[in-house]
């Protein structure tokens, strides 16, 4: 079987030559021509820590949407904003959106929650030892957060979850982690933690690093009520005009349309009430480095709306999970980079801002095909097919 | 504002010469130098059809997971999977899944199920007439089916799904859509079958094309019973020796911790229980040009495992809202053809092989990362951590 | 340990002299003494088949409300309601929401559904099996149907769901049963078909009769979905002045009030977005000889409303899970009976009239909470304190 | 319509002139013969509190099972309980498993948590506000227990735990509520609680004192996770020996099928794992004067076993929403004191006895009817069915 053995190299893994050796591997192992693929614009080894058996690139490409009106705390004014797709009309459809928002004076976004977990769950030899640990662990806060933070400059242990079941305690130690993701340097804080405890509680049976509560890379009603990443809310009021305009539907519409779906997501427990958070969100993280399996957790999110008062309309949408990162990972590759920087997002200090970008992006999607899945009476024309009939590929 | 807008082309959009006032527009505007996304390989027209706004390209390297054994129906043999990701430790965590997956003799892969939907809600005066409309939507399938059928050469009505709440008969059209991912075609099928439905049943008040039950892009209850996409189930037996020599844990320890993390994936409500299903999906959809907002949807997984009678270890993951298309969408694109070319998986013919491969590498990364999460009692470190450490950027 | 042990006759378990052994070997071995418990107005021997160990009977005070005013297909007119309860304030509160049905004309229920279910899981080598054998059961229905119905007069075998998994086919049995609730009809029956299915498919593993998916006693979003006992909804349209002159409350207040309630059913994943189905339904349960353990499944429930363009309130909810019955059970036992009859709902023939009469008091005590617990502004005070505060023992 | 009023006093609703009157009502108004319902063996009057418009009382047979053996820390030892039900072969199960306690050792008992809620939300102009609000109020929880603890005697305020989505700050006020249910307690201490929070804080839009957030009366996530009422453990190891002689099932059998179900209770999003928590505590409630509709959330449930490593069975369950009293409410009522006195529970210091009791008697019927559910392959006999046929009456 060595014949079949993706070639490495112990001395450097990025090499040109290594890379060479398995683009010709893979052509002759398998019908791939790698014409496209072995083409890129950067020195592979700035890929080390980002990927492993690395032999080319997928380009992906990238369109500009905007601009966005942000009235946030951390993003103010107009962004224009990088998406990588290869699904046709998603960027138009978010551009459209945006216009609305635009007129509508922009839409307001505020970070409300912050949290990485890493969740350790600890067993115990009944249920009664259990609720001693649970009461010795948040007695021990203190110490366990000098532990944890020993390990890293930047993360701060902000709280100790703790749920008790059987002979159990499910934790989640939650993290600020600055402007990374931090998933990385809260498993080392966490271990580390974990360790300590280890020690100082002998009656402990053992504890798994990873009990599955942090839900890392899945919906779950724990992150919709707690939160991952950051928690992030957008906002607008939309004048009645504006939206007719633009969008062909009236507030109360609008309004009914939101009850259904958000009956529909009750009825068939999804994981979010809005139309697709998924994809503005997915096209961003591509375009900015961000880790794209995030998308697994990143879209739970809820919406609320109402018909103001003044007859205008409100809509609100919140994303608890939401994970971004400026820094590490892969937000310093050469594309990547560039991307962000579109934004003013490139680095420290600008988590926050690319965050409220990022739900202002799911607020204009939202409003878009939330309104262009109602059908338009009059023209008895269905704008949603009609647009991926005009510009997506035929599939 | 109009200096603020997008430079766009009536005529050709994707033209060299567009492209460049838009990187001239956005050098200008931003901070942004566009060095690296204004190189790519290919003619820029390429992409029409596949996005809008077009400035540049994404690179994202991609690198060689395998040989990955999968004993499907469709995919059988030794495959080469390409995954892009920009986060280290990931591909060689799936690698390192294959080997004991070689080890154990392979995966064995089975397609179980497929449904594309399309969800109208259709809107009764009060519930008795919701109800005789569902008798009435039972009692018209064929006739329905033909006029669905009829706006597309490929896509096939396989079901009708109704549930009725209030007054509202909530549908599910589910389709069978070749190669496809089939958003698009089942749009455009369930549009035509809405507007004969609302021709046919004048008593109809009105109805949504899309009434948030399909659950697109989401995770939900629904699919994880009914399935979206491919239903796919990837099954192992792993010799109680391979699992030892290769992941350091026993198949009853693999077993004690999996019903922890299930027990946890229970108490939290959580969209899978197994560990990560997002980040091989990610991988590979974004290797294969896969519409990566699908991974919303996709990650969603079951999964179940025993120890056998002989002391090995039986794991079995199924995916019940798979998306996967090797034609259409960004399949044809350059670098993503040759993608799915390493696996022979592209074009018509290929989507059942392709979602074999997909639950294979699930099953890889979950054999991995389920394994590398427990304690590792002996020498007192934790691997997860020390790999993240070793081969992942600092974070 | 023998003298430990509770009194039993192999003669006549439910005769005078066995009951007052038992009456004064409780007396003997523990603090209390049976005054009350003792007496009751029926022969203990009626209650063979609904009890075992006997020693006394439990009295639980019951009350009146009404009249309800139904617009069923089964119910029709006004209807007293027998109500029993220990919580004092809630039969109240139930009158209150019957009056405002009364103005507005009386609550439209309507029947829209019917699956009694026992759930078997077929085990199968591997997944490929368990596809074929889910192909086998859809093929052989009417077979499996045959069998199933020889073991009952009344029980028909409505559909066989299945829902495909790893190697294993979850099914759910759905029958008709007439009148009565129908758990063991449906158990005996369900077992029928399982062994000749067993002895047809010798490939298959095994099978468990019971692998939980009927979901029992508990809520679930496959009952939601696929519903279990009775599928009803009521619905109602108030008068906007009617509302405001009952519940001092204005159809836009309600609405807005239940947009939030239903926002927090959402993010806490509850089994209702209602306020109290399980108050009325538990109190009519108990007057009418039900299982009140179906309680844990009944309550299950989804909500709708809206302002109509006239500004009146429609409300309308819908039950998927109500599990009742007129026959068999407790329904016979002597004021069980009586408490039927008050509302004509005795024996044959009356199960859907007495499903509808719930859908019916579910409303009125949904209208009526819903109503008190947004705080009266202008008062300052809150009347569904209050109301506990005058009406109900303090606690 | 006035002759269809029910007979109300203004003097004493609870006099037997009064109650003959709604007697006579009845008899006039309905088919009704009321023989056995006015017979009750107390004073009408000692219900005025718990019900209105009474008119007489349900007579349940109540049955005795046991000894239950108890190692908790606050019931400890044998105990007999009642069982009120109209449930043929339920009780029989319940002491079935009983035996195999007894012969275990007995079961041991942990109370791991205690919150009695009330959950008022917030609405703030946006979410900015909210966040703030959330903050002040998390700065004054100091002044807001004050508050809320001048309006009871018993009541503390424990935590008020605060989730913020969209503009609002959704509150769960925690109270410990000594030996009652508390709900009433609650109501009043969190309306003083936010009348007060309402004038401090001016900024706050309004707020609504039950904004379903405590999920009353439904299951759901959030309750799972923090809690409501008291958070009851049962665990228990079975030898070998005990569980094949009296289940007829070996621990690996046993462990097997709960896998099974367990896995249906996550694919099909179940508020319990378990078999049928809600049979015995709905007997138990009914015969000791609990809320019944309290089963509506106190089913809420999960699970946990292995095979120990000396080939015996470890069983757990966690109810986290467990609402019993032991004073107030129906307690005091003639029979359900009586009941109640039978495990010494009556009055105040007894509720957290009775919530280990009756986590203890969950776990009688879980181990009886989870054995009973498998097919015994020997017999070709299913129990579960035949014991519905012995005992049950048939339906």
């Amino acid at each position: 079987m060595s014949d079949n053995k993706i070639p490495r190299s112990s001395e450097d893994d990025y090499s040109p030559e290594i890379l060479a050796r398995r683009q010709d591997f893979i052509e002759e192992k398998t019908p791939a021509r790698l014409h496209h693929t072995r083409q890129y614009s950067f020195e592979a080894d700035v890929m080390s820590g980002n990927i492993e058996n690395m032999f080319g690139a997928v380009q992906v490409p990238v369109g500009l949407a905007g601009p966005l009106l942000v009235d946030g705390e951390h993003a103010k004014g107009e962004f224009y904003v990088p998406m990588a797709t290869v699904e046709g009309t998603m960027l138009a459809s978010y551009n459209r959106g945006m216009k609305v928002i635009r007129e509508s004076g922009g839409v307001k976004t505020t970070v409300c929650g912050e949290a990485m977990q890493r969740a350790p769950v600890f067993v115990c030899a009944d249920a009664r030892d259990a609720r001693d640990f649970e009461q010795w662990l948040v007695a021990h806060f203190t110490e366990i957060k000098a532990v944890a933070e020993a390990t890293t400059s930047i993360g701060k242990l902000l709280e100790i979850e703790h749920y008790i079941a059987h002979n159990m305690v499910f934790t989640r130690f939650d993290y600020s982690t600055g402007d990374a993701a931090g998933q990385n340097m809260t498993s080392k804080a966490t271990f580390a933690a974990c360790e300590w405890i280890n020690q100082q509680y002998p009656r402990l049976s053992h504890y798994l690093l990873s009990g599955n509560f942090d839900t890392e890379k899945k919906t779950s009603s724990v992150n919709m009520l707690k939160g991952r990443g950051r928690r992030v809310t957008a906002e607008i009021t939309i004048p009645r005009d504006v939206l007719i305009n633009n969008l062909r539907i009236t507030p109360q519409q609008m309004h009914y349309g939101q009850g259904i779906s958000t009956l529909s997501s009750f009825l068939t427990n999804s994981s979010n009430n809005a139309a697709h958070p998924a994809n503005g969100l997915a096209a961003l993280y591509l375009a900015t480095g961000q880790d794209i399996a995030n998308i697994g957790e990143s879209n739970q999110c809820s919406t609320y709306n109402k018909v103001t008062r003044d007859g205008d309309y409100y809509f609100s949408i919140t994303l608890p999970s939401l994970i971004v990162a400026t820094y590490g990972g892969g937000t310093a590759l050469p594309t990547q980079r560039e991307c962000l920087e579109i934004m003013d997002c490139f680095g420290v200090g600008k988590a926050l801002k690319l965050a409220e970008i990022a739900a202002a992006l799911t607020m204009a999607g939202e409003l878009s095909l939330g309104a262009a899945t109602r059908l338009d009476k009059d023209t008895r024309r269905n704008e949603w097919v009609d647009a991926h009939e005009r510009l997506g590929r035929n599939r």
